[in-house]
């Protein structure tokens, strides 16, 4: 195989995996229909957005990062719902017109197109703010979670703003501005879900370096892929918009490295999540699978 | 004096007030400044919106709150700061074209028109993390802190969503509507700024119920003060757009009680919260005055 083929696709999950992403759907609506004091309305909007799909590939790293370390699903339920409750901010809030400005997410209008533009303000202001709530209901160090997963949000808040002004620092080479903003604007939250993973199965600081090893390197592989996605891909197949990082003239990996050259980097990406994982042995499988996945997923 | 006259209006703090005001600046900024790795033009947004002046309220209720349980300034300083990123990030999103759409605060045009929506809706969201990041430098009860934050800041957008929607229940009255918005968009945070300025000081649960009870009616009594000078006063004088609230038919103190009965609630609210206050004796006097300051305010 010549090292720019893409990497054959994977089309669906395990049985076992199937369940686990059925917890993490029943814990993200739980924690949404607990909300009893919050106006109906703005619930509506909170679970079209939360609700409506998405791979949620972050309370699978979390979940599974607690699986490696020897943890258990149930003990890391709040850290999944909380980072994928500030995934679903950050994508309301980048749809708005003001920002990102998309009519499609996951095959069906945005929220502001749904709703209104005042609602999906406010909806992903609500859910920053239950994504807090929420990661501290672990039993685990709910403070040191709290903390850090504030400060992964901002990180990406901080990748937001730069990918919005085009750029970190004019003077340094596009490869360099490119990694700099993905790291903050995806690699942080990825990051800090196999972190809390960790941190709600109390694991030590050497199992912690790993999985911070395996997120970094995971982090920058999802963003490599979600780039050559936006490259190759259909609308109608991504379900959102294709093609509109080139067009917005933004800074993307085939932009930078080209089509042939982000596919070498991608398989390199997974070889070292893969090394990152070899202190787990068999209770990293599941991060293993996930890992593969993502180098070969086409949407 | 009839009571429907207007309390004489006070004009200015005294020098300890002034002294307390340049400590919640420097803390604001010292704050901002640690943010080392945030892009500086968020920065620069965040400064605007924050340091542009506004009358500290929920600080100065923090601090002295803290200072009538026998508390220091200075353990109730990250309280103080965080209350008022909060606020911060609420006017910031509240202006938005696609809510308020207001183009002047504080006399000088609003974040989006100053820099543009997406700063606005960026900045406001670090704005809001950055509050519970800061509420979790308390020296006391930090956790406990930043939950009852998390709650107030979710209270206050439930209250923005009813504004927007143009109210709670309709088959409600509309002064119980009024009621419901108000504590949740208002009340809520000023409540709040009281009890972490108590919680800041390790108070017991008597004092806690006292600034409670202090925190709800302070919380009323601005809003229906605030009602009453978008009514009566010029645009000029308030720094911000007058009569917004009328013309946009919403549900305000004057519309639902009159003019003259506004200024009656008001009074009879200023008497309560200094009853409320008894507990605390001669350490209150400065909480007094602030809640004697609100109910005159011209602006």
């Amino acid at each position: 195989m010549r090292p720019s083929a893409p990497l054959p696709p994977v089309t669906r999950f395990s049985a076992e995996t199937n369940e686990l992403l059925a917890k993490v759907e029943q814990a993200l609506a739980d924690r949404l229909d607990r909300q009893v004091d919050a106006p109906p309305r703005l619930l509506d909007a909170c679970r079209y957005a939360v609700l409506g799909g998405g791979k949620r590939l972050r309370p699978l790293l979390c979940l599974r990062s607690a699986e490696a370390v020897g943890g258990r699903i149930e003990d890391a339920l709040p850290a999944a719902a909380a980072v994928e409750f500030v995934h679903a901010f950050s994508l309301v809030h980048d749809d708005l017109p003001a920002l990102d400005d998309d009519d499609l997410r996951r095959g069906r209008p945005t929220l502001h197109r749904a709703f209104d533009e005042a609602m999906a303000v406010l909806a992903g202001d609500f859910l920053s703010m239950l994504a807090v709530e929420t990661v501290g209901e672990l039993r685990q160090e709910p403070e040191r979670a709290t903390r850090e997963l504030v400060r992964a949000t901002n990180s990406m808040i901080f990748g937001q703003v730069y990918d919005t002004l085009g750029g970190t620092d004019p003077s340094l080479p596009p490869a360099d501005q490119l990694r700099a903003i993905h790291d903050r604007k995806t690699g942080a939250m990825i990051a800090v879900s196999c972190r809390l993973g960790g941190l709600s199965a109390a694991a030590d600081p050497e199992a912690m370096r790993s999985l911070d090893r395996y997120g970094a390197v995971i982090g920058q592989m999802f963003q490599a892929v979600d780039d050559l996605l936006d490259e190759t891909q259909t609308t109608e197949h991504l379900g959102k918009a294709a093609g509109k990082d080139r067009e917005a003239g933004k800074l993307t990996y085939p932009r930078v490295h080209g089509i042939d050259g982000t596919r070498r980097i991608v398989a390199g990406m997974l070889e070292e999540s893969l090394d990152a994982l070899r202190p787990f042995g068999i209770a990293a499988e599941p991060l293993r699978a996930l890992a593969d996945d993502l180098a070969r997923r086409t949407r």
